[in-house]
Parts: structure tokens; sequence; C-alpha cells
């Protein structure tokens, strides 16, 4: 049965395919739940998704919680990027002189038996004024123990250490145990 | 036909049915999709709910937008009270030297023929430090030309005034045409 990663960013594609290779797209479009945990939005799109399409599913929500702000935007990253870009990101950790943050990737994972497995990643760092352009806040997260943004590291170095890739990683283990178990 | 108001919220139920006095509350968990312009979060929770039940149904959002956010939270509001109080509202504003902000309600009215309208009320104003307790950011919302915040008015003083009010006269006087019509 088919495993298919619900998305329609190519950049989030590439980065679980380079963990997880045999992974589809695809590019339906589910609404997004307004929740401040993001097990809810995953859990409420893979349910829709298996509503909608045969196979085993899996969606991904990566979310950016500023300390100054008690851990906002948290999943509404989104609608922070939308409205104030990463410039503006920037402007409310200097105005709290607080520039600590965290990033989260959360892969919900619907088997063809319907359980619903999460994997997480994440990482520790801190906001920085914009360095070189990127997907999403990639130019102002510096990651801890790294002297560059996402934006400034290759796709590869970024791939290695992400918390995108640490989910990857995670879910992989998982499917290769089900093969295992299954044989 | 029953007008029902879809809400879980008694203080929301009290000020619109001030103004439109025969609505009915129907309090049904819909879920709330994350969009920034409250006329999707508002059309979706219309359609999932004329799918659940019979009837006209009206749904309100209330937004606040902060000038120094170029908008935020806007209809994102309730995780930023629930991660930051309104001390943190003030604080934001506060940290930016700018305490602009606007209010605004949208309600959406789903007729007996389907047809989705919308009412909006808004209302110009500033943050400042919370006054008062009171529902919501009542506490740190002063509205232009008065003295006192939401939260330091009668209940009678804020529906006289509020954004939600001014939507539901909006909404009592399309239904009142619809009715003259319908004669």
């Amino acid at each position: 049965m088919a495993l298919y990663f619900i998305t329609g960013n190519q950049n989030k594609l590439a980065e679980v395919r380079s963990v997880v290779s045999e992974i589809e797209q695809l590019d339906i479009d589910l609404p997004e739940v307004q929740e401040i945990d993001p097990h809810f939005i995953v859990k409420a799109k893979l349910e829709a998704a298996k509503a909608h399409h045969q196979g085993e599913f899996i969606v991904e929500d990566t979310s950016l919680y500023l300390q100054c702000l008690n851990g906002l935007p948290g999943p509404l990253i989104k609608w922070f990027l939308i409205a104030i870009q990463n410039q503006g990101l920037y402007n409310i950790a200097k105005a709290y002189n607080n520039f600590n943050a965290e990033v989260r990737t959360i892969i919900g994972h619907a088997g063809a038996d319907g359980a619903i497995e999460f994997f997480e990643g994440s990482l520790a760092g801190t906001i920085v004024e914009p360095r070189e352009t990127g997907f999403g806040w990639d130019p102002v997260f510096l990651p801890e123990g790294h002297d560059q943004t996402f934006a400034e590291m290759s796709k590869d170095e970024k791939n290695k250490i992400s918390m995108r890739s640490i989910a990857a990683r995670k879910l992989k283990q998982h499917l290769d145990d089900q093969r295992n178990t299954a044989r």
C-alpha cells in the first residue's frame, strides 16, 4: 500500500523523502484546524485524508516557539510570517531582549490499520536578524551549537540536523519495525 | 424556523441577544479552521452547522488587530490570550511604543435558503495596561472617544457601543427586511 505525504510544500517533501525515500506526495487541500497543540492539527488532517483517499498517510506540522511570547506563535507561525515576515519575528525578540526559540516538527502517521502515531523532532536555538533568503523562517533561526542559520546551510547540512529530519528518522524506524514484524 | 446562534460563550450570546432577541443558543463544538480572514472561519462553521442541524444559523468571530504587529493576532487572539494573557498584549504594544488597535466582529448568517451573508462592526482604540477583570481582552481595550475600557463599563454601556452590537444591529436590520419582504 502506498505511503502518501500530504503536503503541497516541495521543501518539506524533499526533506522527509531524504530520510523516507518511498513516500509519494499527495497534494490535497485539507483544512487546518485552529489549535495551539499541533497534535490536534495533524490528527484532524489524517482523519480527513482517510475519508478522502485510500492508503497510509503522513502529515507534518512544524512550529516555532518564542520564549519571549511564552511559546507563541507555535503552529500559528505561518500567520506570523504572512503578517510580519522574518524581520518582524526578529523585532519581537529584540523588543523583549530574549532571542531564545525552539522549533518542533510533529509527524503523524496513519497506518493501514487506521492507528495514528506521532514522531517528534525538536531543536533549541536563537532568533537572529534575517541572514540569506530561504524557506519559511530558515533565515532567522540559528540552531544551538551552529554558526549558520538554516538558510545559510546547504540543504544537505540542514537535512542532517533539522527538527524535521529527526522526526522523519523516528518515522523511518517505526516503518522498518513494522515491516520486520510483518515478515 | 428557529434562528440559532452557534456559540458556547454566554457573554457573546447575551450581547447579540440584547439586539436580536429571538436567537436561540446552539452549543455545538465545530472545528475552527486556521485562517487569518475571519470570513473563512465563519463560513466554514456555518457550512458545518448546516450539515449537522436544521435551521437558520448565525456564527460570529471577533478579532483584535494590533497595529504594531501589522494586524496580528486578528482572529488568532484566543491563542494570544491563552499564551500571554492581557498583560502580554499590553507588553507587546509597549515594546513597540504603538498602542493602536482595532477590534472587529463578523457575524455570518445562513438563511433558510442556504445563502450566507456577513455583517461587520469595528471600533478603533488603544491597548492599555489591564484595568478591571472582564471577558477576553475587555480589560485592555480602550475604545476611541471613551475613558473606560470595556471591562470598566457596565454591560449595558458596552453593548451600546461594542463592535459586536454594531454587527448585530446590521443583522437585525437584515432579518427585519427579510420578514417584511416575505409578508
